[in-house]
């Protein structure tokens, strides 16, 4: 990970394999978290441990912590949120006998893992660490916008939750198959677990949204490519200050557009209509020329989830022509033929 | 203050009159923010307090703890940075001393009041209160974008610091001599010590920005005016995520240009120019009509302090004629032309 033959930031990292903790949710979508860390990184996920009563299942074999921890299991994830997004007390016994165990916790709860008073105690007894990926611990500086060396790809979105995780991490597996020096970079917990570092921009204090950027994809060498995933959309009118501060940071010479075309209006916003995709194109490189005057976008990620494999085909076709630039799902088809239009 | 007749949330207020502690700071850039407030707010200021071998002065009359206690004050102002941006432990003393006499107290600074234990301590004894206003204290909800009732005007910028508290406030003065219901909303340290109130937006987390000024301006009378104060840039690599949020978040029915015409490149960015006045405004129009289609510029702001008379002049009237807008200096003539030309 890194570019060679540039120093890198201290960077806290979370050590696999995992133990992917799942608790006793109460059906698979509170497995969310915990199944795309499943889904990117298979090889670091050996086994779930589920309590009695779980509606998920994350499809890899169970395992005890000890069974996990004779697996070699450096850590132990909880990629679960429950109803109420408090930790459930009785999770709290397991995630003590995994740090007896001697794992590390990581963590995607609202709630910190130290402010459970058994936890802390065990973490600091048996020297272990805790992760609560929603929450940054370090301190960053402001951004300033100075062009640094290396790529950067950047996924934008016309929404929140349309594919911009999913993007930047197909764009990273395609790159890193063709032998290309690439890095996923995490800006939410999803993706913090999934890369092991990253920062959660939406968490982190308002003046420091562009620096925390900065650090996240720093200098690095001239072919290596950072592909950084987006937040939220620079037409939510919560969150357009987060991706705005996100591309600035993010310096990107390629954007790729994420978007879902069945979507009526932004998530939770009735009253709010989704933007017009040449609009809100146009709108992101403006932004973006403020950090790095070469911006282009590159294509557009379709999530066609919603539609039949005609359906998804024939969006996908009109969208091309239209801006003449690829346009493909990355679950159907991969980002191969956008890495080919990299080059 | 507030609406008539709407409900307002929760809000912390800072009771005036205010002793000014001034502490013995180097010099009278360094008690910025208190002669802001003395400025705006001389009525709620009966008097200073500096010890010995400061070098500041704010024009009013000296007092010590004793002398504004029988003066009435009920809160003591910490408007002063010293290098480092610590505070001196001999100032704990007399903060103390304030405490003891009864006074809540105010700050500034960016270390809060509360970490000093000494502080800590006399506040919990005589049951006084600690602002630190660069620390938002409540939880804020996520914007929603959804139109309120009320007007509200934001002072927008080409950089940091050129002019938008004192625009807005100019505004607030103006609208009120004229029997106009209006309110001046702080969003900076300074603004909250003039104003009693408000959200340092800088500081909240990213998630927040708009759901935060939606709390800070909200619905209000038709007829009532929120003068919104801006900040940063939606040029600025640094802070254009915070201006953006807080461009949604406010609504603005008005939009005002703030602007520095001397200024060669952005505040501390010397590798980063100044966004064309046309294109800033265009921007910021193009973005708040995302949460108020009906927004338009009413007029420019024009920080001339670095020109002579004739120049200032000359200045303004170019500005004038290329807009068709009024360009005004809110220092030099008040705002009573933008108040003209809002009616």
């Amino acid at each position: 990970m890194g570019a060679e033959g540039v120093p890198q930031p201290d960077r806290i990292m979370i050590e696999p394999p995992y133990l992917m903790f799942i608790g006793d949710v109460h059906d698979q979508l509170a497995a969310k978290t915990a199944q795309g860390v499943v889904d990117w990184r298979p090889e670091q996920c050996p086994g779930q441990l589920a309590l009695e009563g779980c509606k998920a299942d994350l499809g890899i074999p169970a395992m005890t912590i000890e069974e996990a921890k004779a697996a070699g299991c450096r850590t132990m994830i909880v990629g679960v949120v429950n109803s109420g997004g408090t930790m459930p007390d009785h999770w709290s016994g397991v995630i003590v006998r995994a740090l007896e165990a001697g794992m590390d916790v990581a963590s995607g709860l609202h709630m910190r893992l130290a402010d459970d008073p058994a936890i802390a105690a065990a973490a600091r007894e048996h020297g272990r660490q805790l992760f609560d990926v929603r929450h940054p611990t370090r301190r960053f500086k402001t951004g300033t916008g100075v062009k640094r060396p290396g790529k950067r790809l950047l996924a934008v979105g016309t929404d929140c939750s349309c594919g911009k995780k999913y993007t930047a991490l197909a764009v990273e597996k395609e790159m890193r198959a063709r032998g290309m020096k690439a890095d996923f970079r995490a800006t939410g917990q999803t993706g913090i677990l999934i890369a092991g570092q990253g920062v959660a921009i939406d968490a982190v204090v308002a003046d420091f949204i562009s620096g925390a950027v900065e650090w996240l994809a720093p200098a690095a060498d001239a072919d290596h490519w950072d592909c950084i995933e987006g937040q939220g959309s620079l037409f939510h009118p919560a969150f357009a200050g987060v991706s705005l501060g996100l591309l600035h940071g993010a310096q990107p010479d390629a954007l790729v557009l994420c978007h879902e075309p069945t979507r009526t209006h932004m998530r939770g916003l009735p009253h709010q209509p989704l933007p017009d995709l040449a609009v809100c194109m146009a709108r992101n490189v403006e932004a973006a020329q403020l950090t790095n005057p070469d911006v282009r976008f590159v294509g557009l990620s379709i999530n066609t989830r919603a539609l039949g494999e005609a359906e998804a085909g024939a969006c996908l076709a009109k969208l091309e022509d239209r801006f003449g630039l690829p346009a493909f799902d990355p679950v159907r088809q991969g980002a191969a033929r956008l890495v080919d239009a990299l080059r």
